[in-house]
């Protein structure tokens, strides 16, 4: 189901690291170098395999048509924040390239971990130099309260390659999207989980989300909306 | 709650004539002249009006903050369609003065009633000549399915005015969304209603609609939101 993000991990994952190190301290373990950065159209093709990754784990993949002409044509329309965004999530081993962007001041952490990330993927997400590799993003795009009388944002997807799971990235991709829309005066953050999913529930409730038990999405999609053609 | 809309009639409404008369035919009945128009800036105020007429409605009077002028600020600041959109539903016992719109070729219909409408607040909600009066309004904005790769649209509130229920107004107002989003070619309808609302249900359902009744919403929202403001 493409309304949701995929359950994150079973255990609520470890707090990450607070900043970037002093440059006197030496990062003990195995440190992955983080980064959350602005989607551009050149990321296309690694967001089209994670979603496929994403698709294949919720076990609806047959739903799945997304192509990457279909999601160039349809992301990246219209400023950042202001419609459909993506935050993309990259690591690496060594420390990561600086990089600039205009709308969006990316977002570094070293993580410490016991022992290193291997990573059977390394190769398909590759993302310029040293060693750094895409894993994982978060969708999301402003939607609206009428009792507030202001925007929020909605998470419509939030995914971490399988290796990369239960290092914090997923709170950091979630956190980064609270963390905007705080900066940008919104009221809300929203998305959906799995009624089963207790482990989701668990982290998002830690996170400080509540869950509306009472209400439930009504979808018109398919036959059932092409219905609606010449309604008028 | 604001992320709702309302209930519809409790029974389901009748069928809408599905067309304009042909001038040789005299409508029975009394006539409710019905029109759907994109709502404009000058608006604002009929709009604030019913959403606090919603929330008394919804038990929520004291979560609704909108204010006319925040509404102002936050509405209409993109093009209809593209960000947070609002049709609007006017009613007249007269034939409607024809109007125009650049965006959105606004969609009338003629209801045979029994009975004239007794509109109580018809001076509150006035709205130029002909005893044309705001009658109820949905509010709408794009979302995104990343397995479809394509936009949908997703209705935050929909509201038809109490003497105005019953009608076949919401289905008109909740139709007209539908319908543009297959002009546009997305992908999906989604709103949500809340799930002790078996009338609700009936009637989206008998409008094609799909409830998905395994997920839940999760919502980051006041000092739980304001608590990311230094995450980074």
């Amino acid at each position: 189901m493409a309304a949701a993000a995929p359950p994150p991990p079973p255990t609520p994952a470890p707090e990450a690291p607070t900043g970037l190190p002093d440059s006197d301290s030496i990062p003990v373990g195995h440190p992955l170098f983080s980064r959350i950065r602005l989607a551009t159209p050149a990321d296309v093709p690694h967001i089209h395999k994670m979603i496929h990754q994403m698709a294949i784990f919720e076990r609806l993949a047959d739903h799945c048509i997304a192509t990457e002409s279909s999601l160039s044509s349809t992301l990246f329309n219209h400023a950042p924040f202001s419609s459909f965004t993506v935050f993309l999530l990259e690591v690496s081993p060594n420390p990561l390239p600086k990089i600039t962007s205009p709308n969006f001041t990316p977002i570094e952490r070293i993580v410490q971990l016991d022992l290193p990330v291997i990573d059977p993927e390394a190769e398909l997400f590759k993302n310029g130099t040293n060693d750094v590799v895409v894993a994982g993003f978060v969708l999301f795009f402003p939607n609206y309260s009428t009792f507030l009388a202001k925007p929020g944002l909605y998470v419509e997807d939030l995914f971490v390659r399988e290796c990369y799971r239960r290092k914090g990235m997923g709170k950091m991709l979630l956190s980064a999207v609270a963390a905007q829309a705080v900066k940008m005066g919104y009221g809300r953050v929203e998305w959906v989980v799995l009624d089963w999913n207790v482990n989701a529930i668990k982290f998002y409730e830690e996170m400080g989300a509540k869950i509306l038990t009472e209400w439930r999405i009504c979808r018109l999609t398919g036959e059932a909306l092409e219905a609606y053609r010449d309604t008028f």
